[in-house]
């Protein structure tokens, strides 16, 4: 029996759904009882109270100050605290719990996870920029405080679960699968063209427009890239990333004794999501199961770095270290962006980055005062001033 | 620095050389030390005293008795004890050590592996017939002197580095993943006429004839299963095969998050006793290392159950249960000998296993007094005689 005392931060998103979903379930079968402290949601008090009422939670906080009135009303008499505004889930992430989703996107998803991080909770983290951003002073943060990161990222999740956190030496290489995205066998002439219909139809996972972009140009492998070196504790020389059209082998490690370790499954984000309630324990819930028969093949290839520029530029921003990956992340979703708005051409994303890494570079983006989250907001708010300007000098045919 | 105190029970096999090849290179790159007190042979003097010469052990034995004689010529003046005989053999297995790996052969190495059982070492076990044979009294033996087991076999290496042995509810299936030999594809009516030749190439492991003649009927994976489930205490319908001629997934273990964990490695038996080796640590070693990209592609399928009805057999030896599974092995073995004898059709192995089992039955073969080994022995020994029979009855056309 899993019990924990929860919060949920971005509860009304795809990941904070996922998490409530599997939250019943395990209690439905008796396998898990669950204390919900606080959620919170961006803009959907409709949703937002619905989960509220279901799991009574101490505390709901929605982004949107503007909703505030509809999530009282909606929670009247419910005897469930109602709070509003980005700095109240700041706030609210800040209590004491057993257990954080952080899965607020962006900024706000940095924001909060960091507050979560004080706290000494297990920290099930879906927030991409509080790795890529500030993943060093995060993890610090985390073991100061007692706590525990559990990344919930389908790759990250397979690397966490057949990674030796107690003895990293025995690891020689991380071995990130990418589905390629769909422009894995586009000629390369037909690239320029691109549209933004195109890029977000992705063949496995079912995600967001801008996330579908970032796998189209595996900007999204640059993150996870620099995500993985900050999580294991690995050189980007130690991880290597080869294309899985099936997203079935979600990662892979290889040991110094030529053992390689791997998660595989159905391309589900409730697995990984599953695995982060309940960990070390396993929550049985009535998961998709992998047929390998049923499958018939697993493909592999080298990622084309020609064709996936950016995570070159990754690697790149690794090795540079400092601010760069804050200014990798944000340069890339000013482009991915401009890209969905028709201002940009695909394969000017990847010269966006270059070029924001480049210019930002010369400009002495660093780290300045304050809470590393804090300051990678401010270096990330520039980086993306840089990017926005050069955007606007690049033409829409690349 | 894994120092250990170590005998190598068949160190002039296979796996024995591979396990001394192993220690050589963990101790020129100073990640291991090795002081060995037992090193045993079956009949080559020269290689066993070249290893004593090298090792310095303070026992070596060789089975054949005719050798003793000349392994005590080859030793002379080197202080090193010798003696011969499967009694002695099965006395030095009972000393006190660290380490034992068990890779002697067929009945001769389920009685060493019975005796170094009991002494609290950690049990390498290369040995299949003392776990088909005596699996759940072997566990229990190493259980009751506080030792391990740690599986050589690459199929059981693979579960057990993926396996959660303090909480085996967390797992909802094991995989056992199966080359399907040389016949996946042969039309069944060319099936009658295999040649002991076409049954001997196996096309990824470079192994034995009997053990190839078991790959090619798919015998050796019914074993296999039984080992499984005994070493993992799972029962046969949650022992899933599935045919991957590619040999690269060594086995899986689904969770009941969906999860489903595996390891991976191209086919060396030298990485799985590496494993056992050093477990739980990792001995770094010159392994060759899996690239996927340059692989391409695995592929997967279900096992054929007309073509391979001894994988049938094997479960159904296992949920029968008592002496079923010593009887499956005897008439395996039986059949497999009388095949590469030309005494025996291909197809006819199956027959064999599925009539022993059913005459064994009726004569009531049971445990009898005396250890688990010597009982085991004793049916075994039965089993192979009513095999025997029931060969000479057959046409050599199936």
């Amino acid at each position: 029996m899993i019990t924990r005392k929860v919060s949920v931060l971005g509860s009304t998103g795809s990941v904070g759904t996922s998490t409530l979903d599997l939250m019943a379930a395990a209690e439905e079968t008796g396998s898990g009882r669950f204390e919900v402290e606080v959620l919170t949601g961006g803009n959907n008090a409709a949703l937002l109270a619905e989960q509220c009422l279901r799991w009574k939670p101490r505390l709901a906080v929605i982004a949107n100050e503007a909703s505030r009135a509809e999530l009282a009303e909606r929670l009247a008499g419910s005897g469930i605290e109602v709070a509003a505004g980005n700095e109240a889930i700041v706030e609210a992430a800040s209590g004491p719990v057993d257990w954080v989703m952080a899965s607020i996107v962006g900024a706000a998803g940095l924001r909060s996870a960091w507050a979560a991080a004080g706290t000494g909770a297990t920290l099930a983290l879906a927030n991409k920029e509080s790795l890529v951003c500030c993943g060093p002073a995060l993890i610090e943060r985390v073991a100061d405080a007692g706590g525990k990161i559990i990344p919930v990222d389908s790759e990250h999740s397979a690397i966490f679960q057949v990674f030796p956190a107690d003895a990293p030496e025995r690891v020689s290489k991380l071995i990130l699968t990418a589905s390629g995205g769909p422009f894995r066998r586009t000629p390369l002439d037909q690239m320029k063209s691109i549209t933004p219909q195109q890029a977000v139809a992705h063949p496995n996972w079912s995600m967001g427009a801008k996330i579908s972009v970032d796998s189209a140009s595996m900007a999204n492998k640059g993150l996870e890239l620099i995500e993985a070196a900050y999580l294991f504790g690995m050189p980007q020389s130690k991880i290597d990333v080869v294309v899985h059209p099936e997203s079935i082998i979600h990662s892979l490690v290889e040991y110094v004794d030529g053992s390689t370790l791997a998660q595989l499954g159905t391309p589900d984000m409730r697995t990984p999501i599953a695995c982060a309630l309940s960990w070390p324990d396993r929550l049985p819930w009535p998961a998709p199961k992998l047929d390998l028969a049923a499958l018939g093949k697993l493909t592999f290839e080298t990622p084309d770095m020609v064709r996936f520029p950016a995570l070159k530029l990754a690697r790149e921003a690794l090795e540079a270290g400092g601010v760069a990956p804050v200014i990798f992340n944000a340069a890339n979703e000013v482009a991915a962006f401009a890209f969905l708005d028709r201002r940009l051409a695909f394969l000017n994303i990847a010269a966006v980055i270059a070029e924001t890494l480049e210019k930002a570079q010369g400009e002495g983006l660093a780290i300045g005062n304050g809470s590393a989250a804090e300051s990678a907001l401010a270096v990330d708010k520039e980086a993306r001033r840089i990017a926005g300007d050069i955007v606007s000098t690049l033409d829409l045919a690349a």
